[in-house]
């Protein structure tokens, strides 16, 4: 048992999501904060706030640069967030000049919460790609299955006959729900300055937020520094998710256990019993169900913001919700697998 | 400190509300049950499965029908669930040849799970009201103190000043979503039979679940039984809510605490100290949305619902989603009082 | 699905206790609470802080007092908490001249907390007797079924062949140790005055809050208002109790649905299906550990409980202690009578 | 926001601790792997269940031993745990003869869990140090200003002047308790092969694993695989330590928002706000208690550990306890820094 399980040199494998992964890394955040600072003056030279030399610098700059991360590193533990020496680097980075036009009128929050943004719509775009995938292996299942004879059990005991198709479509219904509200899921803008009300930017301070958000594809929406329900609402989505995907996987693990009704390939090995086909990816779904279920708990938490913002509950966001993210990417996954593995289910 | 905060002799005037309160009571649990009885046997006879005359006897002794409720017990402490018996008591007194036409296809679930729907249906158009009323009450202040100045406080320090309004509108702005969420929240009545696939109501099946649910005011949907995200997506929103009212009770107490910048009335006093004026609302906003908070992680494990029904992850949201409504209940209703309690907010 | 499962006309049938139920009534919290303020007079007498006569009288009255409860609730909404009121009414019952010395150098909080110590006290003392009789009967089924040959399983797959004493060891070791913890855990009393530095009695404060914690039978400690280990700490010995035994119902489901190494009395009946035999005690086990196991958190978010009393963190408590208290105690009944019910386990 | 705070480019700056990191990477628990690996083999070796020659090619070759990790991270993916394919990797390093001698009678969770535990040892021990310090931190504190005036405050409203030493006591007083549970904290060995029942060690399996235990400095018990009680008992020690100092860190915010009465030198810089000194230690402190508040409630819902070994539960404590390890080391770490930082507390 190690610290990052789900960016781990081994348990990756199991827990982990490469694809995801290359989001959630601390590159794939400097590279969306930068995309932020750029988009900002590119927004605000737009609008006449900062000159159009100084904004074709700074996204000259923004695209090629790699700051000093062991730097970012020791003013992250003075500061609690990284984008004051980062804005610092880049300051130096763009020179004098154009250094008065970088990051203006906008504060930490609104650049970490934006790349949050910025990566969890790739991210959700990928996910209902892994839903559907699911879904088209579920639908195999019921072509191939579905008329066969599944014992129904209730509380624990067997119940009267069903068929495979009447337990596929218990796992099947709530994916489609999911592909939708990740679909139909807003990813605004976060940006308020110091105290959420972009103080710096004068009456046009709304024509550059919504500007902002065009060039970085996100929803124009007022600041929502302390009140994170869009945080929420994606936590609150993606436990549900692992968890539609946990009582699949819970479901597959008691027909392992019983043992005549499914047929898996790919089981894992034993280190004691050759003989096991142990059902690990229906177990996993369980556990980051579970972890997910336990995580959004902390979420919910640090809807209690307190302020114009609030150092510890926004911390405690970050200590959850990217993580999150990860189980329910590891999930979706393993769930895609799992039902590409099923080789029977039922009886005909 | 003792077992039943919400409906308690002395601590409901703090946590309780007695309007909601009634809606999740023993009594109203069972009037709703009733009430789905009475609509199944209506719509059956609508569609030929029962006679029309046993339903005419059944929905006339479902009106007055008042239970044996020790009898209730005992078969609850043996079967898990207190349908089996009160359909027993009710076949007794329609006599036997309604009992034939009492109860049919239909299985505990489908009884528990849509008086659980009748009436949150129910407490969420309360809801909703309510959140009009604390909408209306900061509107007031805003009213009042807009323009007023306030200091911005981020990461526990004074950040720059900002008004009155930009505060009120941090704590506004979610409740007119929640207002939204709940008015467009769907409700839909369970009925599956013993595992689901309505096996005792052949081709009709659909329809008479359709006319149920119809009866019932309640959305026409399939079986959910084992698919739990109808109350996830509630629990969410109640803890959201909650959650929100939560943020607004701790800046309340903060600004309580500072001083200058609010003066509220009603506070609590102190069995110690006369001098004080405790801001009790405002903390117990927080400790509600924590509960939720807390409560919401036992609700997403439950999503992991196993096979066609789990006693265990079923039982698991009795314990949690109705205190989760009666949290939320209590933290509206004093919010309310809370934004009206408020005589002066900010600085002139 | 209502309110108040543990305190309920049906439910409690389920998942209630009543047994420990009485020390969890508003009656028995005000009880205690009376036995405080005697304790305290007569403390305070043997000291020389009060007269002997006054604390005669307030012990008098406090053993017949029985307070208006409609007062109660109503003060109770306004102070946050129930002993403002409490002691008003007691001093208008004691008489002007005892009234002075009534209470004196405590606060609310000495008052509650020290309520709940007493009242946790016996229960736990309840509880262990419970885990004895648990593990009786689990000796009883030793003795009878121990070499029965048992499916040893590992990740829900058959592993290798154990005996029945194997598995009964599993369910039984942890129960010693809880047995063991429950007798040694202490009970401290609360007493801290105002701002827990008991500033009214001088330098007496320590040996009063000695003499108090004597007559109370509770353990002498220094106030403990804002630190509140303790209580963290029996919420989380139930939570491990209730969590073993959810481990040992989970075993007990699994057997029950496999069907041939188990036979238990006792199970519920469906109103769909008359065949079934649920081990509807064994899934409760489960929901009640789960159910602990959420609740836990918000005791653990309590710990961060700022300056010198916390209303927000306290009242958290309130609303999560009381009712594992309960979960634990069911969880200990449906356990023991689980225990009773198995008619075989493993196979000759 | 990116995947592994506690481990990470930047952010571990803040949250992360280098110390602790390092018994909580890969390489550390492969270290502790192969040292179980080793000691398993020296114990059956001196019991004369392997030759002494087996036993001395095996610890040679652990001691030296690098495995290829892509290898384990593609046999984890199938197999959920590391450890068959390490032992395959590891039976070709120390040939075919001794091979026969490698993991005998053991199984993955035996490698696994006492891998956990030696390291779980190590770091307590860093963490009664770190104990300490914080201790020391606040005796010095209190030495300097003890004798100051602190505004004593209950329910978020001055209550009535306390000292500084008052307070100081408030969060010395967990501690000292902390220090003597972690020193009295025992580490027990997990050996208990296929089904927790040493099957293939016959007579000398206790022996054996008495003789394990020794070797590896870590108590003999019974094995513990599907009784979690140890792996709950650390998970409930660490978060009661962060959150007693969550509950310092909450009163220091407090503290620096009225600002009358602190002084911390290395607060945090803004990036919008030059004029701000924020309590960053203060609220990572709060944040690093609820995270652990957030996480406990899963490690005892993995209480509920079916049969003789559960893939879901076990998985689900993988993604959790080490985590909880990592935030209490940053919150021991942070704790002490402030305690240092701390200029002046109270007035004069």
């Amino acid at each position: 048992m190690t610290a990052s399980p789900f960016d781990h040199p081994f348990l990756a494998g199991l827990l982990g999501d490469d694809e995801i992964a290359s989001y959630f890394s601390a590159e794939a955040d400097i590279r969306a904060m930068l995309s932020f600072e750029a988009a900002l003056a590119k927004a605000e030279a737009a609008h006449g706030l900062v000159p159009g030399e100084a904004a074709r610098r700074i996204t000259d700059t923004c695209v090629a640069f790699s700051p000093d991360v062991s730097g970012l590193r020791s003013a992250t533990a003075r500061d609690g967030v990284v984008v004051p020496d980062l804005v610092k680097q880049l300051r130096a980075a763009v020179g004098e000049e154009a250094a008065k036009s970088l990051h203006l009128g906008a504060t930490s929050q609104d650049v970490i919460d934006t790349s949050l943004m910025i990566r969890l719509k790739a991210v959700t775009f990928l996910f209902a790609g892994r839903l559907s995938t699911i879904a088209a292996g579920l639908y195999a299942l019921d072509h191939k299955f579905g008329h066969n004879r599944l014992m129904g059990h209730t509380r624990m005991q067997p119940a009267i006959p069903i068929t495979v198709c009447d337990r596929l479509n218990a796992w099947r219904a709530p994916l489609a729900i999911y592909r939708d509200r990740l679909t139909e899921q807003s990813f605004p803008v976060q940006f308020g300055g110091a105290a959420g009300t972009l103080d710096k930017l004068g009456p046009q301070a709304a024509a550059v937020r919504a500007s902002l958000a065009q060039e970085l594809g996100l929803t124009d929406a007022p600041q929502w520094q302390s009140g994170r329900l869009p945080i929420a609402d994606i936590a609150g989505l993606f436990s549900s998710i692992s968890g539609s995907l946990g009582k699949m996987g819970q479901d597959i693990a008691l027909l392992a256990q019983a043992g005549n009704e499914i047929e898996i390939a790919g089981g894992g090995t034993s280190s004691a019993m050759v003989h096991k086909q142990n059902p690990v990816s229906a177990e996993v779904l369980v556990s980051l169900a579970r972890f997910n279920a336990t995580a959004l708990s902390g979420i919910h938490q640090s809807l209690v913001h307190e302020q114009e913002r609030s150092g510890a509950a926004w911390t405690l966001e970050w200590l959850l919700l990217p993580q999150m993210t990860m189980a329910t990417a590891a999930s979706l996954r393993l769930a895609g697998e799992l039902a590409g593995n099923i080789k029977r289910l039922g009886t005909a």
